[in-house]
């Protein structure tokens, strides 16, 4: 199974071509230039550069959030376009799950993906590795550090972060004397690979169903809220 | 300082480019497609991706040794190419050492990139990181797996292994129930950012200076020699 990926939820952007699993080719951009300009770009260069266009794989992949809204509203539309286009079926996976795979082969730590989601917080899971698929301990949550560093203080191994809020983290944990573990460069923020990999063995469904997962609420629908409640 | 990096030096091949070290764009291809087709189109288009060319680097990094003769030829090529027309100085580094950066951040392990060079031996050399920096234990060298795992069995901590010969001496050392890690999918191949963290620091020469390192010499060299010898 061909997969074309794509990862937008933050400020890297990338998007990687798979193969039965394995990595064909990967195009990663963590420049600061807008997504909406670079990310359509990069996958028909990718797609050029080995002969290919869109009809040749057998389903797009996206991650679908939690993250940055516009990112992943970027990632999501550019997912949906392009297999209305080329009549291709969609796999939406979690940005987290996604992140996870960059834990690969790390067995004896807790993988953590954790995405900066301010407000003091950060959007993130927790995942151990059994042989080459990481099992999830948690859902999905957007906690703070001071909940994530009392959770890993019950813990008694390494903790190895991945993210744009993998940093922070780790820095707290150790300021702590938590142990911690970094993500090397390359692996440090999210990529296309990792969105492939989380989609491998998924049944694609028809881009029609794909839907964003924010976690939480945009800023303008909270507000509205808030008038709502003084009313 | 302003990299653009190039590997090539086996199936892989890779453009980056890294700003004062931080790894700002990469794209990577394992698809089997003549590095002589790709590559070049792959840096134009990186470059172009970010709204710049080659005029806009400092210098252009590449792998220059060892690998395939073709691979590192191509790559070498390339970068005087890229050098010249755009009258830019050159970084030439070992294609071991780039690996060797594969394995940041994993200090309790040996580092050990690894080419299959056919005649049952591998082109490796070890490190070990402190910090951020590979320290190198042995120089690049082409040695059997037999005399690999047999130095390995004084040593007391795993072996990292990086590179298109790291699965066999993954399975070699396994065998011997010596302790072994796998790098990550992404990390498993060269990358140009491997490249441009082992360029990074060092003080760009005239391109005119870049000379491939081979280690051994090739296939034609290697009859002549013989038959020399027989003469």
């Amino acid at each position: 199974m061909r997969i074309l990926a794509i990862e937008s939820s933050a400020r890297a952007a990338s998007v990687a071509l798979t193969e039965d699993g394995a990595l064909v080719s990967q195009f990663f951009q963590a420049s600061g230039l807008t997504h909406s300009r670079t990310l359509l770009k990069m996958a028909q260069e990718l797609l050029s550069s080995l002969d290919m266009t869109v009809s040749d794989v057998d389903a797009v992949a996206v991650a679908k959030g939690p993250g940055s809204f516009t990112g992943v509203r970027i990632g999501v539309a550019a997912a949906k376009g392009l297999c209305w286009g080329a009549d291709k079926p969609c796999i939406g996976v979690s940005t987290l799950e996604a992140m996870a795979y960059h834990g690969a082969g790390r067995g004896g730590e807790i993988v953590c993906p954790a995405m900066d989601a301010r407000r003091g917080q950060i959007y993130n899971a927790l995942f151990r590795f059994e042989g080459e698929t990481p099992l999830r301990l948690t859902q999905d949550r957007a906690i703070s550090l001071d909940e994530l560093a009392a959770e890993a203080k019950k813990e008694k191994i390494p903790y190895f972060f991945v993210g744009d809020g993998a940093k922070l983290c780790y820095n707290r944990f150790l300021a702590e004397s938590l142990p911690a573990r970094l993500a090397p460069e390359p692996l440090l923020l999210q990529t296309a690979w990792g969105v492939a990999r989380a989609a491998q063995g998924r049944t694609p469904e028809p881009a029609d169903d794909l839907t964003p997962n924010y976690l939480r609420l945009s800023q303008a629908e909270r507000e509205r809220l808030e008038k709502l409640k003084d009313q």
